[in-house]
């Protein structure tokens, strides 16, 4: 789809936020950090919503299937308190997941804080769209994405989702040759 | 809960070690190493039994439900053969599981021997205690506790566990500034 | 099975391969780097077939099943496109994952190419059968099985399966004195 705008979906998920007794800084690191690597038109749609299953899965869907996001960025409710079902929610609305990359972020996570592991958040796909889960911190954020995204246009590609290009002097996208 | 000694389960899984016809040095191993980690007060609840799945399962749900132990922590019975059911059971009794200690007890062990991508070691949360698997041998023990116990305080912490304090000239427990 | 040749699988899943409209390459790359390593007697039952999940159990079953191989390594099908369905057919069949196997196979690959994440391959055991998945593209073979294969040997020995010995000068196996 050249000349259309890509459409990325921004999910902060947190009681405190959507409440408003918490600023946000997640959804705002994430557009930030989205915002310095694309050079391909493309437009934020940020929701804030309580750690709650049922809206996550809903929000994650009307974003995928409703407002044709190809990509859905989470932040926040990955890690082991009650309260945290962001990768329960994630995993019931993908038709697989790519553990890979909740592998790759916890190793880069893990270099900076060693309770890097306590985080399960994951990735899977839902139709032409790849969900990703990030913590809810923003220095965790920038080292997920940083970590990761070099593989997110490739995987839209091959999922059939937007086309997406990187400022190579800030994030080296890599497209195999095929 | 202050004044009150955290309490730890150590279950050694082996059919061998249950018979009496092998000496269990897992348990030891770990309590000694439990020991030496932490400086408050804690004491550790001891069960040897057979690698049967239904066994594993009401002894970790023993040490939890009833015993009130907020970390269990078991050994033996994670690797490929017929009789390793250890991960099967932790799985069925855990509400959720933490694919992050996995994940790095598996790599810290591969810098010893190319066989620990064999082992299906996981952790979990049932209530408010975190259940880790570890393997038999006793200096894979120390290898993997050592690689992911600094984050197990703060775990206890998030899941509403007891508080453990450790000595920082032989591990490191991180809790970040919230 | 002293004296006995292992039988070893190498199933080939490729739509444009099985049609042949596409030279196998990965087959090939298999069975020569698995000739490189091996000094005791095995022998290669190949096999080509679509990306079909019910073809590709039917295929493992049978490789296992009836022709009695120990260990079944598959090439192809484990991206995130719709067609790509190795992963879902392997855990059909397998009693039981090794998880190990698919994060150090994406860990190895992740050193030469980003994209590596997005594979989504696993190892796993039926009865006394290994299966391993591995990605498409012969050098990436050559990375996954350079990386796991050290720790095969010992997991047949482990689960009853044929004994297989290599060129210590070509890739070590290790079996841990028990």
């Amino acid at each position: 789809m050249p000349n259309t705008k890509a459409r990325i979906g921004i999910l902060t998920i947190s009681d405190r936020a959507s409440a408003g007794v918490y600023e946000d800084r997640g959804g705002p690191a994430i557009a930030d950090t989205l915002g310095a690597y694309l050079t391909s038109p493309w437009e934020a749609l940020r929701r804030t919503i309580p750690d709650e299953q049922e809206q996550i899965e809903r929000a994650i869907c009307e974003l995928v299937d409703r407002d044709g996001c190809s990509l859905v960025v989470t932040t926040g409710g990955t890690g082991p308190s009650p309260r945290d079902v962001t990768p329960e929610a994630t995993t019931a609305v993908c038709s697989r997941l790519l553990p890979g990359f909740g592998e790759l972020m916890r190793t880069a996570s893990l270099r900076e804080v060693p309770t890097a592991i306590l985080s399960r958040q994951i990735a899977g796909l839902r139709g032409t769209s790849l969900i990703i889960n990030l913590p809810g911190k923003p220095s965790a954020i920038r080292t997920c994405l940083d970590a990761v995204f070099p593989a997110v246009p490739y995987c839209l590609d091959l999922i059939g989702g937007a086309r997406l290009e990187t400022d190579p002097n800030v994030l080296k996208a890599f497209r195999p040759r095929t």
